[in-house]
């Protein structure tokens, strides 16, 4: 009975530090947008510091054993309290000049996902997204009946101006990016996380391709981990996020080259731009863009921190 | 001068009549759901009399040159008008008592896609969708959003109890089906389209995988077109109509056997039961579930329409 405690209160202790220690390699990708190519220079170079820290931070995470489902959530947490993304706080307004958001998680052992689309009030939509994928028995929700559901799960709610961050009245919206993140974690989890608040035109009711699963986000353990931004009808129609994982999958290509395919071979002939960031099967960490630049940071275990945008 | 204008109008005429004629074949396949095979003796030789209808109109169709997009639109039309489907008119109410309706449509030649999700007012969700593919900048749009889209189309709006059939009370949820039409026509155009209710204790807002573009519906000219039934969360984690379609491009499976593959391999281990319906990269039609049942019909030039729930 003794024995029995004592194993019960390790398994407690194990779980409540969510320790991953079941393989040496880690790797994440983080991007911030694939319009951050036409910001000014004082503006990049902010992006720039945020994704640095940004990665910085996941990779202490990592290293220290963080499950990957808990460092997108905090990166893209990060993200959607920033102005300088398009997504949560510095969400684009849409044509009719509110703030409608889309967020999606997808967690690569057991495949379960959870999303968001077209919500007004949520403060951080992948939390929502978070709690759709692990307290509900759905993977999508939309509208109010999001907002009802994050309220039921306690997640903070703000009035719609809140995402009014000021700076993008500044900015071409063209600058501001939708966010990802893609970790795999030393317990050999693939997670992929986005979050975004739709190109600035687009009309009320109008869904992305950040919270279709298959579209902007994917992720499965032993082959893939994705996020995408871009233009995001494109991605919808082309399934990317999942078209990509079928390429690593069944052809054999690397991340690199799946994601290169789809989105110069595929996407551009038919007009979509845009860019993706992709952990492959082996845990390799790449992305990939079709645009002028992308915002982005990468780290592995035996790789320093790097970031750009060109 | 004379030729010229013999010639647009022999050129308009074509174009009134939709006509294809560049190749000899086409294929139909059509489903009314997954959980037909629940239903009483009575109610599901109702259910084959309407399956071997839309068949045989849909055959007729096709054979006189329609387009695969019309026929698909003609026939997930009349199942949404119908009380015997969980579509449309007999869509099935969620946890709150109303009804939220799904539809989805996607055209294999361009890859384009339309989507609505979660509307409560739409006649015809199928109808909305076709609309968004070929008259938005879009391709999805939810709730009100999709409403406002629908009604600036001068599409049918209905109160919600127009969707209350009467009949589904008397029955149990169980019995009825998403519905769904994949078509080859003589243009060599792959066409599929989706409609449902969703399962009748959904939540308010949630979103199943029929209006998901690579989850419920997918197409590709000379690779695939598919339409999905089942526990949708599933069916959108696990992208079961691009999966499909990638082991179909990727792996050389037949339609039949990449249906197979997904459903038994793949999703049933998961806990996830369904049904769906293929024509393959050779215009074949097949179908497959791992349901009791599965009302469907299929037909090819060469193959007279036979229709089965079981």
């Amino acid at each position: 009975m003794k024995t029995l405690v004592i194993l019960a209160l390790i398994c407690i202790s194990f779980n409540s530090y969510a320790v991953c220690n079941q393989q040496e390699q880690f790797s994440l990708v983080i991007h911030g947008g694939s319009g951050s190519g036409y910001a000014p220079t004082a503006k990049q170079e902010e992006i720039l510091k945020v994704m640095k820290a940004a990665t910085t931070k996941g990779r202490n995470m990592l290293e220290a054993g963080a499950t990957a489902e808990d460092v997108v959530v905090a990166t893209v947490t990060t993200f959607e309290d920033s102005p300088l993304f398009n997504a949560g706080r510095g969400g684009n307004p849409n044509e009719q000049g509110f703030v409608e958001l889309d967020a999606s998680i997808m967690r690569g052992s057991d495949k379960n996902a959870g999303a968001v689309a077209a919500v007004k009030k949520i403060k951080n939509p992948i939390k929502a997204a978070l709690a759709v994928m692990n307290n509900s028995r759905h993977v999508m929700f939309v509208g109010e009946g999001a907002e009802n559901f994050a309220q039921s799960q306690k997640l903070e709610m703000v009035p719609n101006d809140y995402f009014y961050s000021g700076l993008k009245f500044e900015s071409n919206s063209e600058e501001l990016g939708t966010v990802g993140v893609v970790a795999m974690d030393r317990c050999g989890d693939w997670i992929a996380g986005t979050s975004t608040g739709g190109f600035k035109t687009k009309s009320p009711g109008r869904v992305g391709d950040s919270p279709i699963i298959g579209a902007g986000t994917y992720a499965e353990n032993k082959t893939c981990a994705v996020s995408c931004t871009g233009h995001g009808e494109f991605f919808i129609r082309y399934a990317v996020s999942h078209s990509i994982c079928s390429l690593i999958k069944h052809k054999g290509y690397s991340g690199k080259e799946a994601a290169e395919h789809v989105l110069k071979n595929e996407l551009l002939p038919a007009g979509g731009k845009g860019g993706v960031i992709v952990i492959d099967n082996e845990g390799i960490p790449s992305y990939f863009f079709t645009t002028k630049g992308m915002s982005r940071g990468m780290v592995t275990e035996s790789m320093d921190v790097i970031v750009g945008i060109y």
